[in-house]
């Protein structure tokens, strides 16, 4: 077992019952303070641990890791150390909050490297080189099939053979907590009518969480499925915000663009795959069997929870999703393995998203477009209102967390607030 | 007139006829040698000129261009100057290789800054963000529209309305010269039976052309279509590799991933939009008229004669397509417009290509695929054999230039060979 994860261990850092974040998560994040560069760090409880103070007390030199790594505005330097290299500060993370280590007790320093999390500024963790989204959730390629296509034809021919992917914009890509603007474009309002300018009108996000890649490979090489989860360090909510208008208009032949490109946002947490290792569970079972490079042996998912609130503006929120990362038909290493059967390479800090995460159930579908079913049957909303899609000033929250033998651990959330179209 | 596109400019390097390179191009790259690190470098007849040692002499300082930025792994920081500075550089690079002006006479340094183009290694230009790919060729997507939906439903409802468009793979991005690997994917060898793994049997180039964007843009605003040119830096010769069988299996309904992903060549020059200006033309008429954020008054193309050679390995080449980028139906401006108006945010180095750029004649098309119809009109080579599609060997050569008033401005070559698959 990882030392880590150890279920018995417990911090000087008080935890609150019920926190995502308890020493056996301690994920990797970037932050800063009016008065910080910025900087990395893990989280404790209510607490955020800076490692740049941290790496220059040289607790982390033994471990053959430089002072710099830790004093980035990004992570990809760290994780870009391998997962020797990161499992060993991980590792040493944990002696140092735990209260029953004295050798690397750290709690003397607990004023010079700990700070609220209310008080600080989480920043985008990692730089993104290139974003993929896959498309991977039967029961939401079915769903959006069936509304677009009928229930014959719901699933492509292709679906059950390879996960299907895209690639996605990258710039776009945005920390918890930025506002999103609602994006103008074309659409048409009425089938074969001329298309019509101006802001989406179908405005919806969609639940997904997104792996990092923890290793470059060469360009015409490929990782193979066996190999495949060395290359995945970390994972993240993600919320692949969709202009369903936009996207209807435009998506045929080349796939969706604008209806995507003006905002994905993702936590600022990366939770490493030590941390899951726990919370491993097989996934759906797969007929026809994949082809031999996507042919899966063990327990590739993940029994992660997730839910997805919508919070209006001066309003009471409300769980409009609960989900969970198993139900996903094609595991993270079938993703991988196939994104690089052809030789395309991957770079540290590449995202690959999940696409939607719906579950059997209908409170459990991923999106507005799945919940309303298109809008034929409306959220009811606590205040009275209700969505059919997102309206200004709705604040969307991600959040997702594992559970097991009293453990926690959790991804704290994924949240933005949508602003009227300028 | 920007002072180094004067036609009567004439330099005391010696241009051969038919160069890519007067005086009047003054493109934007990037090399090395054995004995240097990698720094900016402009083209002059068979020469680069060093940018850095230019720099490190002073020739810049006066223009208010920190040195730094000359010697630098990728253009984007120089590029970052914006219009008014590149502009100042490459008016004062053709003082510099100006025969008539003493007062910035070069010559005598010569031996410093100047090496001939086949000694030097010219490197990835760019460091590209995020790529697009748009499908702006009417023909071209009438010719695949006609080939796999019949004649009747050639062309998208969506397409003659805006410039389609999708998000590439920006780390397979490769300078010319680099070798490309065979990819191996899925496919289906007949319709109705289950996908097989191997090879790409139906492997091909695609005619492109690309732009580099020259400013960032802040997320949540756009870029109008009447300042979408100032967002221009340059343009370069883009070879959008496709494996036909991989695509046609994995794109509905999201559209191309590892048909396209495995690699795309770019040629090292960027010629700027500067250089280009002289050889502006008005594109092809729009009816229906786009809606006013797209509508764009006066001449948004330009006359670049493209071609196509492919080089068997031992064997002697065929030009196989000639063609013109003015054949296309959405101009640069138009793409730029319609990529922010969701309010997506572009970054300096982001790459923007044409799609594949066939003309009005089967000799212009743009690609095997529509060259070879199919493959039911294989393609004669002058060694006996023909080419339904690309052979292992195959080295394919895009090459593009201006010429007007005696003037020739070029692009040099994106140049790839296709190796076997692994």
């Amino acid at each position: 077992m990882i030392r880590a994860n150890d279920p018995k261990l417990r911090s000087w850092v008080e935890v609150p019952h019920g926190s995502d974040f308890p020493i056996q998560n301690l994920p990797f994040g970037v932050f800063r303070t009016p008065g910080l560069t910025p900087r990395l760090c893990t989280a404790i409880g209510r607490y955020v641990a800076d490692l740049q103070v941290l790496a220059e007390h040289g607790f982390f030199d033994d471990l053959g890791v430089p002072r710099y790594v830790f004093a980035q505005p990004y992570l990809n330097d760290f994780i870009a150390l391998g997962k020797d290299g990161t499992r060993a500060v991980r590792n040493r993370l944990a002696d140092l909050l735990d209260d029953d280590l004295e050798d690397w007790d750290a709690s003397e320093l607990a004023g010079y490297f700990l700070h609220l999390r209310d008080e600080v500024q989480m920043l985008m963790p990692i730089k993104v080189g290139d974003y993929t989204d896959f498309y991977s959730s039967r029961e939401h390629a079915t769903n959006v099939g069936t509304m677009f296509r009928g229930k014959e034809n719901a699933l492509m021919p292709n679906w059950l053979h390879l996960p299907v992917g895209y690639h996605g914009r990258a710039s776009s890509i945005v920390v918890s907590g930025t506002p999103v603007r609602r994006p103008k474009g074309q659409m048409v309002l009425k089938d074969g009518e001329p298309p019509v300018f101006g802001p989406s009108r179908l405005l919806d996000f969609e639940l997904e969480m997104a792996f990092v890649v923890g290793r470059d490979t060469q360009l015409g090489t490929s990782v193979s499925i066996a190999d495949a989860e060395d290359y995945i360090f970390g994972m993240l909510l993600f919320n692949d915000w969709s202009a369903r208008d936009i996207q209807k208009w435009e998506y045929v032949p080349l796939g969706p663009f604008l209806g995507k490109s003006f905002a994905s946002t993702i936590s600022p947490w990366v939770v490493t795959m030590d941390a899951l290792e726990p919370f491993r569970v097989e996934g759906p079972e797969q007929a026809p069997r994949p082809l031999p490079y996507l042919q899966y042996e063990g327990s590739g998912s993940f029994d992660i929870q997730l839910e997805v609130e919508i919070l209006p503006d001066n309003g009471k929120g409300k769980t409009v999703c609960q989900s969970n990362f198993r139900y996903l038909y094609w595991n993270m290493a079938q993703q991988l393995a196939h994104h690089t059967v052809n030789g395309c390479n991957l770079r540290v800090g590449d995202l690959m998203a999940s696409g939607t995460i719906s579950g059997p159930t209908p409170d459990s579908y991923g999106s507005m477009l799945e919940l309303s079913w298109r809008g034929e049957k409306p959220i009811p909303m606590p205040d009275g209102s209700d969505r059919k899609f997102l309206l200004d000033g709705d604040t969307v929250i991600l959040r997702g967390c594992c559970e097991k033998n009293g453990v926690r651990i959790g991804f704290g959330e994924a949240s933005g607030k949508v602003l009227p179209a300028v």
